[in-house]
């Protein structure tokens, strides 16, 4: 696997954040209390669950930043394959800190492995095709970076990241502009020589007249597999084919034997369980 | 219902941030070249399954925040009731504003929702007791503020908000602190008088120990329901009792029937699924 | 003493904007033009009158910001008592940071210290009682959660953090709510379970109506002593007894002997003096 | 007078982080629960004591941040002298908003004003000489740019607003620099033509080296009325006079009549008394 | 011209940040203390030189933030063309609020019309051919977003606007990527299907490499026009042809009218000229 | 030379904000998927044409940024003159985090080099006078305490750093005042004691009017030589004269020959062209 790590400073300005909402105005009064100032610890965490690792970046950060005297030890990289009882990293420093970066890293580590993990599943499942899968722009407000690295680690692919690095052409967009070509057209007359243009299709037809435009992909929308294969047909590799609508692991297979490129659900960030990871304490 | 709104001023710093991540460094690119400038709009909020809405504020203030001239009118308030088809907003105004600024007001809205519509389903699957579902402090980074207000808007009930504004020694804590006993008293020789203490206790022996240094109450974790009746009983009203452990709508009411005074559940936060409301146009 | 640090990200966030504010857009124009750039310094922060130290980390901290050369070795720890000529820490390193950052430094060390010191002095005078000196959220913008750490390290209880952590009903909420049982029962209803409620009362006959409806604490504003000592009575253990009013070295004494369990005064953030530290060259 | 208001950028920005201070994660909660949504009130900003106002701006924009509706009636301006009983303003629109501003807003307005009061107190005490009372740079951090204008609202002038806009060399720079004189020549050759040097003298001595290179100014630190008289005479307005050192309003009149341009007081804006100002409700 | 403007919360934040910048810690004392507080002035925006006007939206929000009563008359849109003695736009309003804002107005104005301006020059020159002048990533920090649109204004097109939304092979990837080929096929192997693909190649040997794996785009950089002509050639179509280097008003005709599809400049944004523009006091 | 450097943590915020600008929401995507991540690069910053360096911390900031495992060694400090081929600075390390980090830096040292350029190049021009180069606040917004920096590395002054530092009576405010003498009058009432006063002014019966009021500087505005000459004349080393308008290589010395103290031009920050600065890689 070749998972690039993101750029720390974007790493720590998330978490510092993070820890400043759960300090609140008194820092942790728990801890503070019963905890001797002088007490060690040293904790595993462990998978509850199988699936995928993403976010251990976020937990050392989240230690370091509570303490620096804190040691964060990882056992394995983002998009690492998870069983449960598995140890992603071992921590052991002052016990204080521990307990009161605990909360914050596993917050980051529970609901980016939970993304990593849901996108792998749907990976797994269509694997035997030559499609990929791929999140959307429905991600959880302040985290789209990190949603879509942690889709990275699951073994997915990156849509758009905003709303001005690509061009996406909805139905509504179709519907103001006055069809699906004068969009495309209207599209490129202003874009730059790096930007892709993708067009949103409910029907064959809105397909035969995006394909006359030359868009480097079209979006599929909630079309059948007869349809979708129809779609793959016409299209004959002049653009790249997304599919989306009701994509599960049940789904996925059939969808990407379709012969589409690309399959993608907005799910995988905005409904994704959070891996059950725990912290036990070794000592 | 009785849900005070949050102050705008937390809800636009939050919205502002999201519109900023979208917009990136060039804006809504699509929108700007394929929507002519003077296009009007009128649109409406429609819900595709049942639930409960949370956000609307939220959403209000991201067209706000895109373009002054857009008019957004609420057809109901956090914490109402939706089926499929209602409507919970009309948005009118110019086309471009309201594209750019639909995915940042839909991944509140529904991400709210989504927690909203979790919880009134817990509530009313224990309505017929006198217990009360609650959230916890596993939430999403950055938007703990708004979660917790969902919860409220689904009919539940907020646990601590941060690390700084209640007591709660959990198993860690008393392993290291030496007992059950010793927490509990050194959390009380430091606190302010309007800061509460609850303890975790994950036997009855721990609970009789908990209860003769007097916590404001105590967390029954993973408690059989039979183990919870009899920690009802013994707890005898001294303190508030609250189950943690596998909640879910099939759980909840075996558990709440146990007398207990507070179920909760972190999944509420993280691992509810967004609640599907779409974007509609009319004219 | 038990006075546990805040933990460093939310000083070294103070720490910094204190520094900014004071550099400006040029820095230590005096120091730079001035000052050798390979002069070294050593000096001593030194108290000018008696008192309470709090906030030595804010002055560690800012030395590191300004200069990470700068050693600062603290001879005492916050909450130590002071007499005039004690060395509070000794700085050596680079002249002209040392310079650089001694103002901030001070600003926050004098300010913290003063508001200790004032604490210290109440809860001297009430030491033979059982009640503690309590702040207020009288505090400076801003600075809240270091002025509340003050009042701790000067022996005090702090009070709510904000408008979020605890119900505080006072006269003008009853007043629109209609009555001192009404504004309780309201509150109830809505509160997390780790909530208290506290209602303020001017009267003895307010007082009973609120002892009826089970607040957690009551505030007793500005009454008598003779007046507390009934209230005290009448009350009888089943809430926690705030004494606030006119609370000066003068009057702590008597009003604690009346039997409350906590006196609170704003004056303590708002105005208490600075306490006189310097910083004397030592070479 | 003649005080020119503060941008409201600038005031805004300090009043937002205030209220977000203030709000923490969930809000008014006890307005909130106790005040239905509906209630509408009026109130009045009364001082307690006499004094000279600053902040109502400040006011104005907490209470527009917290809920547009509430009308803000200034009846007087910065600068303007209060006696008991006088009426600041009156706030009328909805009582939740009212009383959830109310503390931000009178933590700033009684801070300010209690500033500018103790500075009237000396202005006024020295209003028979030509000499003008000034603060420093011991300001609380954070708020200098708002606790230098209350300075001005009080009839008083400001120092140097940091470390970046004016050169004052001080004892320490002096001992290092090896001297005033070379104190000063290394400043001048550094700086731009809109920076003043003044330099700090402790001595007769050092201040006849201190003419010798023109300064703009120099402060005379701690020197007895007649070593003022003599320095002044020495000074033969060569340069701005500044005394500083034991300050109040016993002092001042004498240290005013020796002749110097200016006294500076620290303890002006670190350690003035809150004015003391409240909230009555009209109805 | 078909320029869409840039959101305001973008234009807002910039122009915030410019003003608490230039005002500091007192904010405009020269316009306090001279202009009287009623002093209404009525001012003009005049052109002392040809070019093209950027930043109209930018002086709008400037005065706006320093006083609302301001009214801000646009008499163009940005992108169109200006001659010496144009009025760009018209401000009344606040004498004090319109000297106060003047300054960031104006250096956001002429800042980014003579970007718009320069670009505008280029895209003139080399009308006749159907290449477009392109920006870099060699912006002033903190204003890519602004230069990026100053661009788009003089009729230039835009290049990546970070390292996140396009791949770029340079050489020196090249180098340690271990040729051309490998390059673009690791690329390849791990980006989103709406990521495009450029590649710098120096040599005809390169291109022909680098076209064997389809890249979206050459850069061909610092290529003779003999070279470029061959190397467009060469390419027939199948990517898009970028020249680079040494582009100037003199230079970019010949280099377009080799085939190119696009001509790339850094000095555009980082080293054009501040167009000339004045404030006329019109009364 | 005796060029202070600027405080780090000004530094560090602005080349944070220019990383997170370039970084976008998914990092450098090119060398993440092209470079290997054990790869290491040594490079060297090489100048391409003569000038003087500005920046160099910049760039170490914004390496140690990126990686702190890169090492950044200069070669020269700020101020130092170059000659095409002069090495700035060798940086060896992870090569992903150098090329990553590349053009941060290079935009920052571009910039900053390129003013100190322009600066040392009038600076030299004028060497043979007494007069210095000064610039004015027509700076780049966000980035004017770096680019006053570079104009100190390049030998010139520095003016005004904004708004509050300084009084600078222009033309507009002469117009509403009612003439210069009232202006400066008016200043002068209301003012500190560090800040000077400094007026602008056209025509010789203006100068004499402004001299009767004694102020500290003033600005000739557009005078030929001969005006300058009887300008400086009549001021005789009362005030500090400064000339400016079109003020380049070729008019500096003629204008610094008449005797003026200073001689300002904007086009020093906000339309010197950046030096050529390019990273050489060396293995």
């Amino acid at each position: 696997m070749n998972l690039a790590p993101l750029p720390n400073i974007m790493i720590e300005q998330a978490v510092r954040a993070a820890l400043l909402e759960d300090l609140g105005r008194a820092g942790d009064i728990t801890s503070d209390a019963v905890i001797p100032a002088a007490a060690q610890a040293r904790v595993a965490m462990v998978a509850r669950e199988a699936g995928v690792a993403a976010g251990l970046d976020f937990c050392k950060a989240a230690f370091a930043l509570v303490d620096p005297a804190i040691v964060f030890t990882p056992h394995l990289v983002d998009g690492g394959r998870l069983f449960p009882g598995d140890v992603l990293a071992e921590i052991s420093g002052p016990a204080r800190g521990i307990l009161t970066g605990e909360r914050v890293a596993l917050n980051f580590l529970g609901h980016l492995s939970g993304i990593a993990s849901a996108t792998r599943g749907i990976a797994d499942a269509i694997a035997h095709t030559h499609a990929k899968i791929s999140c959307t722009r429905k991600t959880t407000p302040g985290l789209r970076f990190a949603e879509k690295y942690a889709v990275r680690a699951g073994g997915g692919a990156n849509h758009r990241f905003g709303l001005d690095d690509a061009i996406l052409i909805k139905d509504n967009h179709i519907a103001i502009a006055g069809g699906v070509g004068a969009a495309i057209e209207a599209a490129r007359a202003t874009i730059g020589h790096l930007v892709k243009i993708e067009v949103e299709v409910d029907t064959l037809e809105q397909l035969d007249e995006a394909l006359r435009h030359k868009p480097d992909a079209v979006l599929l929308d909630n079309m059948t597999p007869d349809m979708l294969c129809e779609a793959v047909a016409r299209i004959g590799g002049r653009a790249i084919a997304e599919a989306s609508g009701r994509i599960n692991a049940a789904t996925a297979p059939v969808i990407a034997e379709t012969g589409v490129d690309l399959i993608s659900a907005g799910w995988l960030t905005h409904s994704a369980k959070v891996l059950d990871i725990g912290l036990d304490f070794a000592g």
